[in-house]
């Protein structure tokens, strides 16, 4: 008995041990069976890394306002494992990365995310209204990977397409919506990070959107020799001709959008208003305003003319985080004086979320149901 | 005129010094603008990491024999960068990671790929026959990600399907070709290892091979509460119905056909010979075969009756890199004692490569042509 009795504790202990006896779950964005990093309810979460012989080990937020603050010191254990748990984060997903004595280090129970033009670790902390960019049981669309060759670069390059629900049986013609990615980021984050094929999902079986196509492609070129961003050249000489040769668009003005986040904003708001001849639809997420915009002067007076504007443009539409607070600023004052010039512009605000990914899910799922009505 | 010849000297040891006067070149697995590593034409790479703080950093091939051995020492400059220029590597792509004081870490100058159940790095050796799994100026099919719910999980599942050039303006049905990655890799592996959606486009347009849809999937998956990987049940019960009901698909035996390489020529052997109903083609690329394979007995007696076999399956397949010895003598032995038997089974040997990518690029050049013929 007395044997037995030792036996059970002892097995009971390692099993508490084992199953980390507490209400935190492994991230959604680790890789397959890791345990760590895991998540607790209250989004603070733990993070762990073997790392015997570094002397200081930290976890830093590629955002720190929205992770909480960091770089977060880690505790060595004497099995080698450095761990730390994390101040209550803001929902969504936010990159980070260890700083294992200095050197930016992969968390291996992470999955990659291509941001700040490396493959970095991310984590997605659940929140109160994950279901509008989660998997439901609705019809799904699909997301293509286009490879076409640039006249402009001479290289290969891959757009991601969303086909919506439908569209292989049907014989429709559909809109098409541009989406552009941020700076350091590539064509994969719209759909990996934020889950934009999922978020058209869910609005289309809801008939709060129309069915649509969504582009999203590389905001970078370059042409041979070069180390000048050539985009916007590529974009209109290259993509749009692409996509309008290969899938079953309505290729004219009133049935395409372009938006993007960030640089993508920027971008967007740079080839959008001097190419009305093509675009009714333009979006600025966290990026493409100022707090010295000028409708007068602006973009090379795209803006100036209110009424010509407003014959061609059906929404001009900007958006930020409440919790960045210069991208706020920025859009919050453009707004203002496009809709003081004459100019109908749309601002959303997505609270409490800073210069990261949840922000644009949720300007993706407002903005988009503003298209092609 | 003295001035200004020393302000030309400096100005040409400056660029020289930028431009690495050498004929080695950023690796094509690189990240967006990275310059390291780079690979000479000779198969030598550069690699390079800066840790000013840590006292021991290599470089270690994920397999050693295709990369000329390992783990390479690098050498610390005065910079903090460690470099080191490792030996001849066999053509093809290769894993790898650094050790920086006994710890895994990603090289931040090359994208990720799966493998290991971690992301990892990669890099691309050039070699003499890459054109045929490089991007050419024909037809390209688009791969597409096909979501769909698992019956037996309760998970969301994500494939990948190539769907050949002409899917969508053609009414046609195609033949399906299921595919299956390694241990620790994942659906994307075929396509973004191994160029499995340029393979097909050079060998359709070529034609090769005849238009075929190909599927590929990830070779893990579990139930709730469980560890037990019940890829096998998830396959036949939620794969096969999710495509063939989504898909323009030949929905027979004699148009389904499944390979796999290692651990998934290991499940195409376990799945395919015992579902002979369902599949007409089977192949087995540095897996599935064993040194002790007894046709008689193996399978639950699936090749026992070789008459029967004969008049079900029109290929059975094997292959190996010659310079994976375990692999090669076990297809070898598995494919001599088949064809001893009356079960007539193919055998390639892809030259000088190891138990990596490129093998398996070649595996899939050779064995795509088999098909539905």
């Amino acid at each position: 008995m007395r044997v037995q009795t030792v036996a059970f504790l002892v097995l009971g202990l390692s099993l508490s041990f084992a199953q980390a006896p507490d209400d935190s779950k492994p991230a959604s964005s680790n890789v397959r069976g890791s345990q760590y990093p895991r998540v607790y309810p209250d989004g603070r979460a733990v993070f762990r890394l073997k790392a015997p012989n570094a002397q200081k080990v930290q976890v830093q937020a590629g955002t720190p306002d929205g992770m909480g603050g960091g770089p977060f010191d880690m505790q060595k254990g004497a099995d080698g494992f450095w761990t730390v748990v994390t101040p209550k984060a803001v929902s969504g997903f936010h990159y980070y990365w260890f700083l294992v004595d200095g050197l930016n280090v992969n968390d291996p129970g992470s999955d990659t995310f291509f941001g700040y033009t490396r493959q970095t670790s991310g984590i997605e902390i659940p929140g109160p209204d994950d279901a509008f960019h989660m998997p439901q049981a609705v019809p799904h669309g699909q997301v293509r990977q286009h490879w076409y060759l640039s006249k402009v670069t001479g290289a290969w390059r891959r757009a991601m397409v969303y086909l919506p629900p439908g569209y292989d049986t049907s014989k429709a013609k559909y809109p098409v919506f541009y989406l552009q990615h941020g700076a350091g980021e590539d064509e994969i984050g719209w759909t990996k990070q934020g889950h934009a094929n999922f978020i058209l999902d869910n609005l289309i079986a809801a008939k709060k959107a129309v069915p649509m196509i969504v582009v999203m492609d590389c905001g970078y070129a370059t042409k041979v020799g070069s180390t000048a961003n050539v985009f916007a050249e590529v974009f209109l000489s290259d993509i749009l001709p692409s996509v309008e040769t290969t899938f079953r668009v309505r290729a004219d003005q009133a049935h395409r959008a372009m938006a993007g986040l960030s640089m993508g904003g920027s971008q967007t708001m740079q080839i959008a208003p001097v190419n009305l001849d093509k675009f009714a639809y333009i979006g600025a997420f966290s990026g493409g305003a100022s707090r010295t915009f000028d409708p007068k002067t602006a973009n090379n007076g795209a803006f100036a003319d209110a009424a010509a504007f407003n014959k061609k443009v059906k929404l001009l539409w900007m958006s930020a985080g409440s919790a960045e607070t210069n991208q706020y600023e920025n859009a919050k004052v453009t707004t203002a004086a496009l809709n003081q010039a004459g100019i109908k512009a749309g601002f959303y605000v997505s609270e409490g979320t800073a210069h990261e990914w949840h922000t644009w899910r949720r300007a993706l799922h407002e903005f988009a149901p503003l298209l092609f009505r």
